[in-house]
């Protein structure tokens, strides 16, 4: 097996991940001269931003997604191969994928990260992470389930345990989450359920750190804290999670708080490659690159995004926040960079434009921060919107976005309430149990290219 | 653990799927006096006869479905549970479902039925059905999975097998996804996969009787017939499939056709309830009634639409056919009789006012039948969108599907190309090993209600 693309007298540059960073750079290396292959383990770019709305079934994985093959219609030269790398042979110039193996000119990775359970096997078995559709989609799924759990159960503890919401992790998209988890219990549970009481349910948002939004000023941390507060979320700061046992989260301190819903947003790590030198890899799991995006010690190998660390920008000393904004202008920048290395011309080194952050907490309720202005409440939220509407790609998305919203916003409705999981088919199931099993770089020893 | 509704003084009415019977039914029984419980697997009604368009990429899941409590919202002396039902135990006025038992004071079965595999277990473990939502959505990932894989596996035979795509049963629904299989094969593939000739794909459709929608007059048959040669589907009538091995699809002839998209819509059978006697079980598995829809030798206990056979319907003394407007009609009959029963007056008989029925190959292009009418082409196309646009549940649900029908037809896409299974949470699993192991009527030995 391999990826099947012929060999042109074009350079090849294969791109590993088509986030924001990887999209960027496969849409600017068009008509560039290059051969184009870019590997997703996912047939779809998706949109997290909008992920913790799948998680709330208030929109579709399908309306903050968009399909590759769709995105790169008609245009020549280009690869899409769904697909997991495993393993880089540098000196061959060649990837081993999960489909197969295949070479290149150059190679950038632009995977992203993965959520990080700092090590704790326990809480990764048992946590709900949120970091895709797929995880968003079994967290509504399952936030579903124990409502309806919930009015059957037979103890006032086990009805305790299926009501009770615990969010680990205070940044972005802990918050935005703990929001509109806590609109839902105002707006939707007492017309869906009114034979329980939704002040049965509690909702606790905790954080490792200080404060929330760690990575946005104390100003805009001190506003989400205050609307989450006003909103009936239980915050808890300066708190560790350091186990989940029988239905319930342990802290640090010996606080246990029961619960059947445990959500895990508590950080990310960089995607690893399987056989990656760890002298490679800094801070966060990150891949360590050097000013141009090159991972230190090759040549033709990058790294973008949320998955590479580059600590040469005056401003930026420890690396860049983990924003899409740095992902998209280091895939823009790095389009340029190959090209003028074809030209035999030098490379521009990567310096982020800071063009400001923000997060929502609910209904007419963010926080936004820019180089100049901050701002809070309603005039952050429609910031929020407008920013947000404007990235999703695609016309038919931004439609069904905007209309969601507008139908979300005027009947206080999270109206996806549905619990549905794909049937897998035997086919699918049996074909993944080879994949699992093909091991790291086992191809490389057949001859068959 | 029980359903957790207390008896107060009305009459209980427990209705058994929400289906297009069982809605009705419940919706007839508003202020009628009764207490309605409301018990289906799933916590939404689905929308049986738009499935095919989630399977092909065209709708989304909740676009044609509709949570049962939004429905009953504000609906005084309802009760909604998602549970199955297991036993019935007539004498004690009492059922076990998956999640504890409950008593009742009116009894209604109206939970359809299931893919019939004839009793073959290994086509059953096999094959692809598509009677709900989430067999839908896996038939969807499959196909699209397929497709990547078609690019990059090994061989000219495995390719051959991931495009070929086998639909046995020439029922409206097999008619219907392979009509619109045939349109993504002809717009979406040679734009989406312009390194695979679409031409590589065949579609066959495999129907054991002699002709094409067996339920409709022969005039319809044989248009959708010439629609779907016209639309390059493979037709083979008078065929029965017997096997399904090594990726081929197994005729009885001996004619083999390999393929691993292997989609089984050739039949349903009657919902099955554990302990019911099977002398009260008739053609097609379906519980044998009289004319007010009662299950034979009971008084309280009925069973409407799919799941129940009546021949006391002079124009039908072999059952009706299994269609939503049959439901639809015993539903707001059975609503009625309750009513009288309870008022001390005699029951009325059912008799179905056809319809008519209607089928859609594609676009433009369906067949239709009334009472005195035969339409074929574009003005039964016309009519099947109207009839349907006007059956879907919610306003908000009409909206999206007719403005994804303008978007699909104007662009010829079906655009939720996204392969995505929600992943299963821990506690939700762990929950359904134990519900799975919840033994017949076991609880009925214990002392707790």
């Amino acid at each position: 097996m391999s990826l099947n693309i012929a060999k042109n007298n074009k350079k090849r540059a294969v791109i590993v991940g088509g986030g924001f960073g990887g999209l960027k750079l496969a849409n600017k290396l068009k008509k560039s001269g290059f051969q184009v292959v870019l590997i997703d383990k996912n047939n779809y770019h998706q949109f997290p931003p909008l992920i913790y709305q799948v998680a709330s079934a208030g929109m579709e994985p399908t309306s903050i997604s968009f399909p590759f093959r769709k995105i790169f219609q008609h245009r020549k030269d280009f690869y899409f191969r769904m697909a997991e790398v495993r393993v880089i042979f540098p000196e061959k110039n060649m990837i081993q994928t999960s489909i197969g193996k295949a070479e290149y000119d150059y190679l950038v990775l632009a995977a992203g990260t993965t959520t990080n359970f700092f090590g704790n096997k326990h809480i990764e078995e048992e946590a709900m992470p949120m970091k895709n559709v797929s995880e968003a989609m079994g967290l509504r799924n399952a936030l579903l389930a124990n409502l309806e759990r919930a009015l059957t159960c037979s103890t006032k503890q086990e009805q305790q345990e299926l009501l009770n919401i615990v969010i680990v992790g205070g940044g972005a998209t802990g918050i935005e989450v703990a929001g509109i988890l806590s609109e839902m219990k105002r707006f939707v549970l007492p017309n869906d359920y009114p034979d329980m009481p939704s002040s049965l349910m509690h909702i606790y948002l905790i954080e490792a750190g200080p404060r929330l939004l760690a990575g946005m000023s104390e100003d805009s941390s001190l506003h989400a804290e205050k609307f989450l507060r006003e909103m009936g979320v239980n915050i808890l700061l300066n708190k560790r999670v350091i186990d989940y046992r029988d239905h319930k989260v342990i802290l640090e301190d010996g606080t246990e708080i029961a619960t059947r819903t445990f959500i895990w947003v508590s950080g990310v790590t960089g995607v690893t490659i399987g056989n990656m030198n760890p002298s490679l890899i800094g801070r966060g799991g990150r891949i360590k690159v050097d000013q141009f995006n090159r991972v230190e010690g090759m040549d033709n190998v990058f790294a973008i995004g949320d998955q590479c660390i580059q600590s040469t920008d005056e401003s930026y000393p420890n690396g860049h926040p983990q924003l899409a904004q740095v992902a998209i202008q280091q895939g823009e920048l790095l389009a340029k960079n190959l090209i003028r290395l074809e030209k035999g011309q030098e490379m521009k080194p990567f310096h982020y434009r800071n063009l400001g952050s923000m997060a929502t907490v609910g209904r007419n309720r963010a926080v936004a921060e820019f180089s100049k202005v901050k701002m809070q409440g309603w005039l952050a939220w429609v910031m929020w919107l407008v920013v947000h509407l404007r990235s999703i790609l695609g016309v038919r998305n931004k439609v069904v976005v905007l209309l969601n919203w507008i139908w979300n916003y005027f009947t206080y409705d999270q109206s996806m309430r549905m619990i549905v999981y794909a049937r897998k088919a035997k086919e699918i199931r049996d074909r993944e149990k080879v994949e699992a099993t093909t091991h790291l770089g086992q191809d490389l020893l057949s001859e068959d290219q």
